[in-house]
C-alpha cells in the first residue's frame, strides 16, 4: 500500500532526539495556558476573536489567555502583547492566526520560549500544491522538531473540548458526550457538531487536523481508543501518508470501540479535491474499503450518514434480526416507508393474523392499513382529539410530557402490547412525514397527530426507532421543531429521512452480527 | 403481462349500453356543481370541510355548491340537504365522504338524479382485502354503470384544479403551473405539492384516484398527455390492473411531455404495502422497470426525488454533456460535493490553469481551492462585507433584490467570465452549505455568504444550478429560509442536497441525450 501514500516532498520525518521530549497527545486538552496570535479587531478578522477568544471566554476555559498582535492595544479586557516572548507567564499552546507566510517566524517564538502544542490556523500551505507553499509547511515542522512541538494543523479548526471547558464555535454546546471526533476539515466539524446536537447527540473531544503535517489521523485515532472520556469514535480522513500505521490504528480503534469512517475524496475527482484541500494523498477507493472493512469499522458516506449512524449505535438497541414492523400514517406514506426499509435490506414480513384480529378491535379498518405496515391513521384523530380535550392553556410539549410519567394512550399501549407478543418481530419503527397531512399543518395539528405515537415509541420494549421526515419546506419544519426537541429529550432515535434510519439500522445489525460483544461493551460503558 | 396485473375478483367491467354515454375525463374539472355528501360539525370530521367545502369556498369555485347530511342544519351561510334528492338544482359532481357501508344507497341516488362524476373519499373497501368491502367496492361500480357515472377512487383525496378556482388543502397555492399529477395516494398529494411548492414548482391538475375502480392511471395518463394546460406529467402509481394499456398510455404520454414515474412498492414488502393501502397489484419490480423505462418515463424512487427532478425538467437549462464545475464554501464541503457528484456520473475534471491563474488573481490562495471544485471562501468575507456596509436598514433580501438588478458582484462577475471561457465545460453549481460555517449561524451572516453566490448564479450564462444544503437544524433551517425564498423568486433551480442535485441533473442528461427533442419542446411550452 505504500504507493498510495507516497511521500511527496513533504517533511515527515520522526522527532530527533532534543533536551525536551515531546508531550504526550492528551496535553493539547490540559494546556494552562493559551496564546492566540493574530487576534485583531479589524471586522474580517472577528471570527478568530469569536472561535478562538471569545469560545474560550464563554466555556470558561481554567488557564491563562494570552492575546498578541505586534499593534499592541487589549481586547475584552485582556492586555493584547506584542510578541510572545513578551507574555509573562508560561504559554503551553498557541493558536496561530497570521498569514502562512508570517508563521515560521511565530513558530521559531514557540521554539525559543518552550511551547508545548501549537494549533495552525492558518491555510495557504501543501493544500494549494504550490511548491513554495510546501516549503513554507516544510519549515513549520523543521522548527517544530528543533523544540519538539506538537503542531495540529497547519490549515484547521483545532481543538473541542466540553468537559475541559474548551470552546470552538460560540453556539456548540458545553455539555460533554461520549462521542470523540477527528476530522480532517474544519468546516465538516461545525456541520457534524450542529446535525449530530439536532438529534441529541454530544461529544468528547474533537480534533480538526488539516493538513496533518505533525499530529495526523493515526496519532488521533491511537488516542481516541484509549482516552476514557471517549466511547465511540468518528473520523473525517482525507487521505493519509502511512497505510500501514493507519490500518493498525484503525484496527485497534475498532476493537475497542465503534469506529465510524467517512472518507472524504472518494471518486477520482473527490481524491483531486481532497489533495487541494488538505494536500492529501487520497489513493485508490477499493484500498480503503478494504481496509476499511478489514479494520473493523463503520464505514459512511456523508455527514448525515454519519449522525444518522451515531444516533443508532448510541440510542438504537440492538436488534437481533432484520424483521421490521412499521407503524405510522399516511397510506402512500407506508408504502414508500416499506420500500426504503426492504431496499436497505431489512424485512417487513406479513403480521400475523391473530395480531391483525387484535388490531381490528379497535382500529377502524377504513383509512387504515392493518397488515405491516400499519398505517394507524385513525388513532390520531382519536387519541389526538382526547389530548387536545384535556391541554387546558398548557402547551402541547408540556401535556406531553405529563402523560409521558404516565404512560401512552390505551390505544397505543394495546398496539405496543399486541407488537411484542409477535413472534420473532426485532425491531418497531414508528414514523410520520409530517407533510402527508390533508389538514392544512400547524403545530397543534403536529403535535396532535404525532405526540400519541411519540410517547408510544417511548414506551415500546421492543427495539425501536422514531423517523419524522418530510419537513423540507418551512411551515412543516417549524410546526415540528418543539416535537422533535422532545424526542430528543426523551432519548429517542431519532431519523430525518426513512432512508437514512434504513441505512444505518441495517449496518447496526449488521454490525452487531459481525462483533457480537462491541455493542454490548459500549452500551455497558454509557 | 397480463399475470401481474391479473384480474382478482373486481368489478371491471366496460360501460353497458345505457341512455346516457359517460362524460369526458375533462369533465371532473368544469362541474357546473358540487354536493358534498357527509360533511358535518363534528370535531373528527371538521376536515371533511376544511377539503371540500372551506377549500372550495377559499378557491372560489365558480360553480354551485350543495351540502348534505340527513341530520340537514346549514354552515358556512349553506342550507344542508337531507338527500341528494332535495337538491334543488342539477348536481354534477358529488364527494362522498360517508363510512363505506352507507355509500351504495347514496351512489344509487347518484344515479337517479344524473350526476356525472362521483368522488369517493371514503376507504374501507378493496384495500382491505375482505371479501365484503370487496364487494361493497364492486357494488358502487355496478350502480355507477348503470347510470354512467365516472368513479374517482375509492380512497382518495379527489381533484385539485387550481386554473378551475378547485381548492384541495387549503394551504395549497391557487396559481397554476405546469405540472399534472396523477397520484394513487392522496396523502402524497400533500407531501408533493408542499415539497415541489417550496422550490418554486406550481401544478396544473391533480387527481388523487385511490383504489381506481374506475378512472385509472392509465385514463389519467391519457387525459395528462392531451391536456394543453398539463406540460410535464407526474405520476405517483401503486399497481395497475391492466399492463398492456398501461404501457400504451405511457409510451404515449411521454413521447408528447417529460413524464416522471414514482412506482410506490417496488421490493416484495412495499408490493404487499401497496396491495394493502389501494388494493393494488403491484408486480414484479423487474417488469415494471423495463416497462417504464421502454415507455420513455423517467423513474424516480422517493418524493422527494419526484420533486428534485421536476426542478431539473423545468428550471435547468440541459447541459451538453457531464463535465460540472462546483463552486461553493468550504473545504470538506467541497470534497464531499465533488464525491456526490462523481459518483452520479458527473465529473468535475480538472480546471486549466489560464482559468486557475485568472481566479489567484483576486481570490486568496488561502482558505479556498482554486481547482475544480472550486471553493471561493474567501470572497464570502470580501463580498459579504461590502454588501453588508451597502445594508443600511434595509432587509438583506430587499438589498439582494436590489443587487440582482445590477448584475453581481465585479468578484462573482469575473468567476463567471472565467468559467464561461472553459472550453467543454458544461455546467456550474453554486453550492453552500449553511451549518459548514465557522460562525454562529444567523440570518445576517447567512445572507452575507450566500446571498452573493446566489446573485452570481442568477448572473451565470452557463447551465447552472443551486444547491443550498445542510439546514438540519433549527437554527440553520430558519436563518436560510428568506435566502431559499429569493431563489424560488429568481426561478433559479435550487436543490437541499447536493446527492439529490446530482442525482436528477445526471437524470436529466442522460434523458435530453435520449431524447433529443424532448427538452427542447418543453422549454418551448413553458
Amino acid at each position: 500500500m505504500h504507493a498510495l501514500w507516497e511521500f511527496r516532498g513533504l517533511n515527515t520525518a520522526a522527532y530527533p532526539n532534543s533536551q525536551r521530549t515531546p508531550p504526550p497527545l492528551d496535553y493539547m486538552f490540559h494546556s494552562r495556558s493559551v496564546a492566540i496570535v493574530g487576534i485583531s479587531a479589524d471586522l474580517p478578522k472577528i471570527w478568530i476573536r469569536r472561535l478562538y477568544l471569545d469560545s474560550l471566554l464563554e466555556s470558561g476555559y481554567p488557564g491563562q489567555i494570552y492575546l498578541v498582535n505586534p499593534k499592541g492595544g487589549e481586547m475584552a479586557g485582556l492586555p493584547i502583547y506584542r510578541s510572545l516572548k513578551d507574555i509573562p507567564g508560561a504559554v503551553d499552546y498557541v493558536v496561530i492566526s497570521v498569514p502562512a507566510s508570517y508563521t515560521p517566524k511565530i513558530m521559531e517564538e514557540c521554539r525559543d520560549i518552550g511551547v508545548k502544542v501549537v494549533h495552525v490556523f492558518a491555510s495557504g500551505y501543501a493544500e494549494t500544491g504550490e511548491p513554495d507553499r510546501i516549503e513554507l509547511q516544510n519549515r513549520l515542522v523543521e522548527i517544530a522538531r528543533q523544540g519538539n512541538i506538537r503542531i495540529i494543523g497547519p490549515n484547521c479548526l483545532g481543538i473541542y473540548y466540553p468537559g475541559g471547558r474548551i470552546g470552538l464555535i460560540p453556539d456548540f454546546p458545553m455539555e460533554p458526550g461520549p462521542i470523540g471526533f477527528l476530522c480532517q476539515s474544519g468546516g465538516n466539524v461545525a456541520y457534524m457538531v450542529r446535525h449530530a446536537v439536532a438529534r441529541g447527540l454530544r461529544f468528547s473531544k474533537i480534533v480538526s487536523y488539516g493538513n496533518a503535517c505533525d499530529i495526523n489521523e493515526s496519532d488521533l485515532l491511537d488516542y481516541f481508543a484509549e482516552d476514557p472520556e471517549t466511547k465511540v469514535i468518528a473520523a473525517y480522513i482525507e487521505g493519509a501518508r502511512d497505510g500501514r500505521r493507519l490500518m493498525e490504528a484503525l484496527t485497534k480503534a475498532a476493537s475497542l470501540k465503534p469506529t465510524v469512517v467517512l472518507k472524504g475524496g472518494y471518486t477520482a475527482g473527490g481524491s483531486r479535491a481532497a489533495a487541494s484541500h488538505t494536500g492529501s494523498l487520497a489513493g485508490a477507493d477499493v484500498v480503503w474499503d478494504s481496509l476499511l472493512m478489514q479494520a473493523g469499522t463503520i464505514r459512511v458516506y456523508s455527514i448525515e450518514e454519519m449522525v444518522d449512524m451515531l444516533v443508532a449505535l448510541l440510542r438504537v438497541k440492538p436488534p437481533h434480526g432484520f424483521n421490521i414492523c412499521a407503524v405510522g400514517n399516511g397510506g402512500g406514506a407506508s408504502v414508500m416507508a416499506t420500500d426504503e426499509l426492504e431496499q436497505a435490506g431489512l424485512r417487513l414480513v406479513p403480521i400475523p393474523g391473530e395480531i391483525r384480529e387484535g388490531l381490528k378491535e379497535f382500529i377502524d379498518l377504513a383509512n387504515s392499513m392493518l397488515r405491516n405496515p400499519i398505517d394507524v391513521s385513525p388513532l390520531a384523530t382519536v387519541v389526538g382529539f382526547e389530548y387536545l380535550s384535556d391541554l387546558g392553556s398548557r402547551r402541547f410539549t408540556e401535556l406531553l410530557r405529563e402523560k409521558a410519567a404516565k404512560g401512552p394512550s390505551v390505544q397505543w399501549a394495546r398496539v405496543n402490547g399486541l407488537l411484542k407478543d409477535w413472534p420473532g418481530l426485532d425491531m418497531v419503527i414508528f414514523h410520520h412525514g409530517f407533510d402527508v397531512s390533508p389538514m392544512p399543518l400547524s403545530e397543534l395539528m403536529v403535535n396532535c397527530i404525532v405526540g400519541p405515537m411519540v410517547l408510544a415509541a417511548r414506551a415500546c420494549e421492543l427495539p425501536h426507532a422514531v423517523v419524522l421526515h418530510s419537513m423540507a419546506n418551512d411551515n412543516t419544519w417549524q410546526s415540528s421543531a418543539e416535537l422533535r426537541g422532545l424526542c430528543v429529550e426523551f432519548g429517542l432515535p431519532l431519523f430525518l429521512s426513512m432512508r437514512g434510519a434504513a441505512a444505518a439500522i441495517r449496518k447496526l445489525i449488521d454490525y452487531n452480527r459481525a462483533y457480537p460483544d462491541r455493542l454490548a461493551t459500549l452500551h455497558m460503558s454509557l
